[in-house]
């Protein structure tokens, strides 16, 4: 149902210059995106590290009260786990590092596929729970303000803030809108039954990876949180779910695009609805993936086989999902909105 | 500088009637606290589970579509983790049972210390996030109206929940405030700065285990969320730390007490105190335990060198504050307030 776009991937990490000497950009990925001024805005996850010709040990940069430092880990150290590319873990303590650091950067398209990138970062980590970086920026217009939520990660776990924006160019924080462990926050666009509303994924001690619902009468305040969707026990969605694109209203109601992973760490995308009126309670849902990775950019990468969107803007009557692929590029597949929802109702 | 009440324990299991035949109360603990028509009020966890002579399993209850039912697991399945009393774990699957299920019972006193128990349960788990019991209870009154929160435990993970009441017999439900995993909330009897305030304690994959501070617009939303204590590398707090007693405003401020849990969880009391203008910053602390387990009904029970408040009354001069002991007995100890501000300020 989807058509990838034939420039993928749209951004790949050689066309983005690093923030600092030294460093090297090894993901432009998972990107939010929106509509502003009749162009395409992204704000892009660059994830850099700095370059290391020794490969016996692991560079892990974070920042240290606004200072950059790098952590050298041994990859044979018995006492850390380095098996997982994007991040090694202490096996004694609660200690982790993530193996890069990201931050926003901001690109811009008129056809939505040809990004002017901006060479500076948009927001670079800042607060002490940003330390180990800024991810997964997620965009939505309510009531003319573009409010952004990211990922921040730190010592002190995995967050969700909330900054917004007029112009892309003034930026006001709204602090952290959930506490660790939670991220994949998807906020809708306008109120539901006068309050505003999104999905978000905790990342509990116990009790598995789903999709939570949650209401706030402020978008910085969140509560009344209920399950959603959760991972299954077997096959795609096994290993956890997790928010995508913020929702879109249509004529059947609120279409969510969301990630699944398996146990394997395989990253494909789902979709579902919830009524207008009742964004707590699914009607329709994907029982296969609408999108899985299959090109040689998804296939493989720096985490080989995920399809991860962020966002997603409608153009004419097409849906253009933007998605990371494989923790390393950003590209687009469309689809019409009307084909995509009868899809998912017909499941 | 606390005295313990010559009654303690004042409350222990054989004081209870078990909620329905064939069950056993094992837990009478973890009490919140509050006056109410010149009485102290508790609302005290009871811990009941069934009756079960078969020393070679372990029977674990659970609501399941509000239907009690009970899971029997050998103490010899190679699959499961059955060291910990309170808990066993699947070791191939985020799946995990408690051993009990918790109620909370309503528990009343003219004196402070002899209490009148209610027959029946004053909140039995209903929701499907309280499969797994509804525990840790406490007390807050707001504004005239008395808001009640609450560890809320299911397959779902450990999450907090919030009812209000009036005059504890009619009882508002407010929906989950803290999405799992999180618990020990704490919420300040007034407005700070024209919000609404609460520490709470997440509980998250990696990042330690520390007190958080939110603020809130109307008690059920929840943001701004901050580090305001963390549990530290050695010492008395290396394990956990979480909120106690809501906060008690002094002359000095905001005066917590709280809980402090090391690594071979001997659970402590500490206190620290914040400005009655921002309780977002710490401006003395216990560097000691103010309580530690010591008398015989706190070094020795069903989870043995455990103090753990959820709930203090000020009582003329004195603080009284209302512990759980070894997960078993509900106890008190008092101090004068005005000794506990200055120690915890000379710190």
């Amino acid at each position: 149902m989807f058509t990838r776009h034939p420039s993928n991937p749209l951004i790949s990490p050689n066309d983005v210059t690093p923030s600092r000497p030294g460093f090297e950009i090894i993901g432009t990925f998972n990107a939010g995106a929106c509509t502003f001024n009749n162009e395409v805005y992204l704000l892009v996850r660059v994830a850099e590290k700095p370059v290391n010709e020794d490969k016996s040990v692991i560079a892990c940069p974070h920042y240290v009260n606004g200072e950059l430092v790098v952590e050298h880990i041994r990859r044979d150290d018995p006492d850390w786990d380095t098996s997982d590319p994007r991040q090694i873990r202490h096996l004694r303590s609660s200690l982790m590092y993530l193996t890069s650091v990201s931050h926003l950067r901001l690109a811009r398209s008129k056809d939505g596929a040809t990004f002017k990138i901006d060479p500076e970062p948009w927001l670079l980590p800042q607060t002490e729970y940003e330390g180990y970086g800024v991810e997964d920026a997620r965009i939505t217009e309510v009531e003319g303000r573009y409010y952004i939520n990211y990922t921040a990660v730190s010592m002190f776990g995995i967050t969700t803030a909330l900054v917004s924006t007029a112009d892309f160019v003034s930026i006001e924080r709204h602090g952290l809108i959930f506490p660790s462990s939670n991220r994949d926050v998807t906020i809708f666009p306008q109120r539901v039954n006068g309050k505003y509303v999104c999905y978000h994924r905790p990342m509990p001690m116990f009790g598995g990876l789903h999709i939570w619902s949650a209401t706030s009468p402020d978008l910085v305040s969140w509560g009344d949180h209920r399950i959603l969707l959760s991972s299954s026990e077997s096959g795609w969605m096994n290993g956890r779910v997790g928010g995508g694109a913020p929702p879109v209203l249509t004529d059947a109601g609120w279409l969510s695009i969301f990630h699944a992973a398996d146990k394997n760490d395989r990253y494909c995308l789902g979709a579902f609805i919830t009524p207008a009126d009742d964004p707590t309670t699914i009607i329709a849902s994907s029982k296969e993936p609408i999108m899985a990775p299959e090109a040689p950019y998804e296939t493989s990468g720096f985490f080989s086989d995920v399809v991860f969107t962020c966002g997603a803007v409608v153009r004419g009557d097409e849906l253009w999902v933007y998605y990371g692929t494989a923790d390393e590029h950003t590209a687009v597949a469309s689809a019409k909105l009307q084909d995509l929802v009868a899809h998912v109702m017909g499941n």
